[in-house]
């Protein structure tokens, strides 16, 4: 490989001769070798960057204290970054220093890097005309920069792939669940057989819990949407021309198209990271929610013949590499493991958010990182178990059938009438007799086989379906 | 011991004489030795009950499904639970039926039977007037007044408890950041020497925290203000007269002063706990806040001699058992140490949340346990470090003065004036010779004595007071 | 109440007449109102204490540095505790100071005084002849003591609770297993119909898994019998006479019957607390194993008409407030909210013992309170679930045979003569069309009747049975 | 993008042209867009799989199942993909179904379709000569082959970079220790000024704790190298030939040079991994150690001149992008990010631990790819963390020695000779006057100057230096 010189203020470093980078992010490759290339910084805060970086510029050029040129030009490398064009600039790993300094130097240097080439200058030349420091960094640190990009990248994750993936999932087990909403079952409470609902019933339950994650994912986004950016080194603003972070977060809004503010206190905003715990609270929640969904529907279409069966769910692949036939609920299972690692992620990032210390949180990168991860992984496996499975969920009439008139359950109907331990009765000896309710309750000499007609009916057990 | 026998379903059970309870409760008193005394259910949960139970009874009487009389006494029994005058009659385990099945009948036993004896019975009547099951359960079932009486006992702790611990530590520390606001002080990122901030900001930090976790927490109460109660068995409602689940709700929003409605799906109030996983992770961002909080304070006030203390906090007892003279930063450690355990509590309730099946989830007693357990500690928390620590908080000056002085970072100043890399030169030598900024500035002819006191001044540096 | 004043170096505090700790005690009474009486140190801790005061006051006695007749007192103070008879002198909670420094003084000025009283002087003396520091504490700090204690308190714990417990249970699980050996039924893989094995062999995995639990939790049994004891402040053993630190923990070895020996390095013993990390990881896989358990058996159990319903278990208690004749799996449940809040405990143990400081760790009262807790919830939970459930499981063989006849995985037999995917059109014409695996390979023209009778035998499908 | 048809039980897929695998790992490939290429399943585990499936062809020749001719060529297939020949022909994410089946038939389908090319084919015939299920996958399913790559994986990983990484850092530790056993300083107790120390016996107790987690580590490894091949579907061995689980292990343990045997109980290495849990469990502890580790450095290492000050680490980079001069403990910083997912990843690990049901554990992926994550970021970090900043460590002398003359805790040398509460008389009035503990010692007429400097001298309270 081919090397040029570039220094930063510890000296010189050999920089791969055709890398837009610098000496900074050259340390950084060299210095934290840790996890390897699938723990590279997420490119969507490489992105984040770019909107700050050519926000902070024309700010800068607006406020009087940059070059309108020099915006301009700055502004250019980062839509070049924003277009996808510079993705192989952005070696250093999540693993590095917990301010993500390194990851702010290296944007801040592949911004000037390839403004200095847009103008005309070689990457080779020693001195470049825009500085990584003086210029792209102007006003700003990496400890307002990084937890800037941080609720940028995040809240556009949660609005962009999270929750349209969760309002998918729920649309269609709304129109499940309207379609269920006559098929008479029977219920379960501990695993045990109980009194009837309906499946669409069921599936309400379900609908009602995604509209709850939603809103819980929602109410966090305010606290979200606040940044950091203005508070320079620890919270004070220092370096900043007036006004500058007001402006600043109304341009990253513009550009971003999402409604971000300026942190009402930026001390907090370094030195905490608490919208991140919260927005990822949410998604643990919602985690939650999607793991008792995914094992109900699991557990709800097992069999084929000798478990629950009471619905059917597509048959996507072949379930087993030697049992021929077989046919597996894989989307739950690939639901449920990445709920299990939200649940996971969500206490490294609690972790990390009770240890910043002083006027600066270092478990930056880790955080962010777990907050994209659990985002992406949730959005996208609600897509992918809404279109793989959920969508082709249908009611196993046979099974649903017989399993409600085999039910005990439906005994129950009868407190009113004859009293719970009179129910109780019946059901016991039909239960170890191995007999009808029926029958036992007209053996017990409790009800005429008429009054049990009239009383026990599962369609009169559901209650009225909204 | 005493023993009188009473009757259930299963036959029969030897019961203590003097106690009010019946077989249900006794069977459960055999059969989960699990924990002790200090697994108690929490009392917080009978009370709960008790509201919930003469609210049931009087919205059966309104309904004209249950006699006035009986709902009558039924309430009056309730009553004295609430007055506290039962409270050992509630022997029950938090593990126990995952349904918390038992301590429904706990409750349903005690009231019946105190209401028996208030009607002039005797506990040792073999046919009690009032009947567990049939009275003071009617219109419910355990699975939805367990879920019920969760969010009663929550909601409660939550607003009664934890925002007002919250809220007068938030208050104090507001109050300390104005008092400290001009108190120039040096900052500290990644534990090393910053720029300079006052100390007022830097606690301004700990109230924006405290302000958005109490917003968080608060977030969470309108779905803890869904009532389950009215769903009976699975959801459908079933055994219940029209006009039930609201007219209860509106008892129980009465009777606790706390804001109830139904739930509108009661399927998920069942078969989910989605409220609490939310509630919680809302108390855990909290304790996420207050460990960050609480470390600053101990590390600010370390030492007395050889450490940071640039605060002073009260001296409120003996700090070594070997070390004669010695304070410590004990009520920082209280809190953090209920952080931890809020935040270990937090992955026990997400477990349980997700771990319902159908028509039930039954990790319900722990998941509240919980949910109660970390709401008290972390109000009783805030209160104490209130009360023993912050409102003592004073600086110390000379401490905060020296750290000042010595400071390299103020070097940040000449950022602008003379670049970034001029004034890594500077801080660098005097690192380097152990000189100050002023001596290394000149030495290397970057700027004049002159330039230094006019660009060198950390009261310059901190940003606008608000 | 009555009072009478103590001292400390603090000044005079005011203390109940009739108790025997001192101010210190009081003055954490006073300063730590968190979480009420079920949140007092574990009993443990306080009767490991006693131990550890009383051989080191022997010791002392030995090494030349405190008169005999002085640690007779002691020894004889420390075994009244011992015997529970002052049980009711230790109330400071969990949630004091992070070094237990509160609880070491609680146990010292109660063996103090308490000794005073034994040789004759009364709890008004102002001038006490045994002194808490001086004397009690001789040759010991907190930061050596307490940790002594959590280990001597879950040392014991494990090997007197939570591994009995288990064995308890894996003994019967293991009886279980040979009894059902021969019992063959269907496998279940992913929820579905899998290849048959036996029950026996089913359950001879959970044996596999305690076994493989107990033997996690053995190993790290060695690092919990190394003691603090003779580190003092910091570990160095500052204030201790030679050879002090080997003979105290031989003393603690021989009162407690456990083989504690002194750690080989102390500055780890005070700083970190990786043995309790290390011992409540292991219970942590305990609570994983337990919970795969519990769920097999609850759904192994489910119905009685509309689940799997495999075995049979014990009927203990009415299972539901409103559903007549229901039993639910009540002990499975009880035993995975134990498992939930073990990997909660789990998770706070951790984040305490990463949050050293320096010479100390200070999440020792927290970190200890949660392995008491774990270790005895899960030795308790073990006993229950075997007396109350484990030991009355019986095979259901009338649902057992209908769900192995019905079995399209039987298939998989075909595999070796006829090829995977010939066998895969076998299971899914069956499957389609409702009809047996037999008429769907005839129709099929793949092999003859006597070859499937040949071929597909479960009771050969399962392997050797050891 | 050219595409070519494969087939499997389920009909035609359009596969990419040159492309090794076939149509089951096309179907996941579409059917699980989950969270991207960075979630591709760990080549590790791919790697692992070429052992295995040499392993098993082999044996299957070996006990006669299989001609010589077609297992060579599938070990010659399996070579190559150890020799990372065919790396970029695993496309599938860890999201996908829970057993890992789609991965095991990639596995299967590129062995078997590179292996017809090896043998002449072509890619684009339809029949190939080698089939997936039926030859590579002889003998083997899904439920056995992923859980035994699992194993072999995480073996490997963890020996062969987790412990040694761990180790290095354990002898630059031990040999800074040494070097440092002289440096007496002040020890920091609650973050307090206590009694000394030296530099060396704190950073003894660093090795201690690395030392207790390898050991605990190699615990775990007897479980770990239990593998479960030769359960087939469900753990009774169904179409294996005698003597294969013994044999295919002998391979597998010769092939990678790990010590493996066959797992004595399949049943548990199908349905459970508490192998898993239990190696996982110890690197968790290790974070645990690491992290108070790291934070004592950086702590150590604060300043320059405001901080504690006690040691210098190197510095590797420019520490912020706004303070000039400014250097971080950035390793510190990296290896507590690290340590803090790493606890979290093992929330992960437990929860899909304790959720296998029956005869199958469906977190199979997740949980390797968490365990391989924490086992390499953890040895990469011990080893970044050694070379960048452990082997640089130096001790500040001029701050050690100023903190250890202020200090007011080596009063504490005094208890024994005039008591703990005149000591603590002495150390208050000199912490109230800011005067020396002899100053003060003798305004008090205690002791004499001579005593005092008889008895306080900070190098006779360390203990013996080992």
């Amino acid at each position: 490989m081919d090397f040029r010189i570039e220094k930063d203020t510890m000296g010189p470093v050999e920089v791969p001769a055709d890398k837009y980078w610098g000496a900074q992010t050259q340390r950084s490759v060299n210095n934290f070798k840790i996890g390897g290339v699938k723990h590279q910084m997420p490119i969507e805060i490489v992105h984040a960057f770019a909107i700050l970086k050519k926000s902070a510029a024309l700010t800068n050029a607006d406020l009087g204290v940059m070059d309108q040129e020099k915006a301009d030009i700055i502004a250019r490398a980062c839509d070049e970054i924003l277009a996808g064009k510079l993705d192989d600039q952005f070696p250093l790993v999540v693993w590095q220093t917990g301010s993500g300094t390194q990851s702010n130097m290296n944007v801040n240097e592949v911004v000037a890097y390839r403004s200095h080439v847009l103008l005309g200058g070689s990457l080779q030349d020693e001195k470049k005309k825009i500085h990584p420091n003086d210029d792209v960094n102007k006003s700003q640190s990496s400890n307002d920069t990084f937890p800037t990009a941080m609720h940028i990248a995040a809240y556009k994750m949660v609005v962009g792939t999270t929750l349209p993936g969760v309002q998918k999932l729920r649309n269609t087990l709304k129109a499940k669940s309207d379609s269920f909403m006559e098929v008479v079952k029977i219920g379960r409470t501990h695993f045990m057989d109980a009194t009837p609902l309906t499946l669409g019933q069921e599936f309400s339950g379900y609908v009602a819990q995604l509209d709850h994650a939603m809103r819980a994912i929602k109410n966090t986004l305010e606290h979200l949407s606040e940044l950091a950016l203005g508070g320079t080194a620890v919270g004070t603003g220092l370096n900043t021309p007036a006004g500058y972070a007001e402006k600043v977060a109304e341009k990253i809004a513009h550009f971003s198209g999402n409604p971000f503010v300026t942190a009402p206190n930026k001390f907090e905003s370094l030195a905490a990271h608490d919208a991140i715990v919260e927005t990822h609270g949410a998604l643990k929640q919602l985690a939650v929610s999607l793991m008792k969904i995914a094992n109900d529907i699991r557990m709800l279409s097992s069999g084929p013949r000798s478990g629950i069966g009471e619905i059917l769910i597509p048959e996507n692949e072949p379930g087993s590499s030697i049992m021929p036939g077989k046919v597996n609920p894989t989307q739950a299972e690939a639901m449920t493991m990445v709920c299990a690692q939200v649940i996971g992620n969500d206490t490294a990032v609690s972790i990390g958010g009770s240890n910043g210390h002083f006027e600066l949180n270092v478990f930056k990168p880790m955080m962010v990182n777990n907050l994209l991860n659990s985002a992406r992984l949730l959005g996208d496996a609600c897509v992918s178990f809404n279109d793989n499975c959920a969508i082709g969920i249908e009611p196993n009439k046979p099974f649903i059938q017989r399993h409600l008139e085999n039910s005990l359950m439906l005994v129950t109907a009868l407190n009113t009438h004859i009293g719970y331990e009179n129910a109780a009765k019946i059901a016991k000896k039909a239960h170890k007799e191995g007999t009808s309710l029926r029958e036992a309750a007209i053996a017990l000499d409790l009800l005429t086989s008429e009054q049990f007609d009239q009383w026990v009916k599962p369609e009169d057990m559901i209650g009225s379906l909204k």
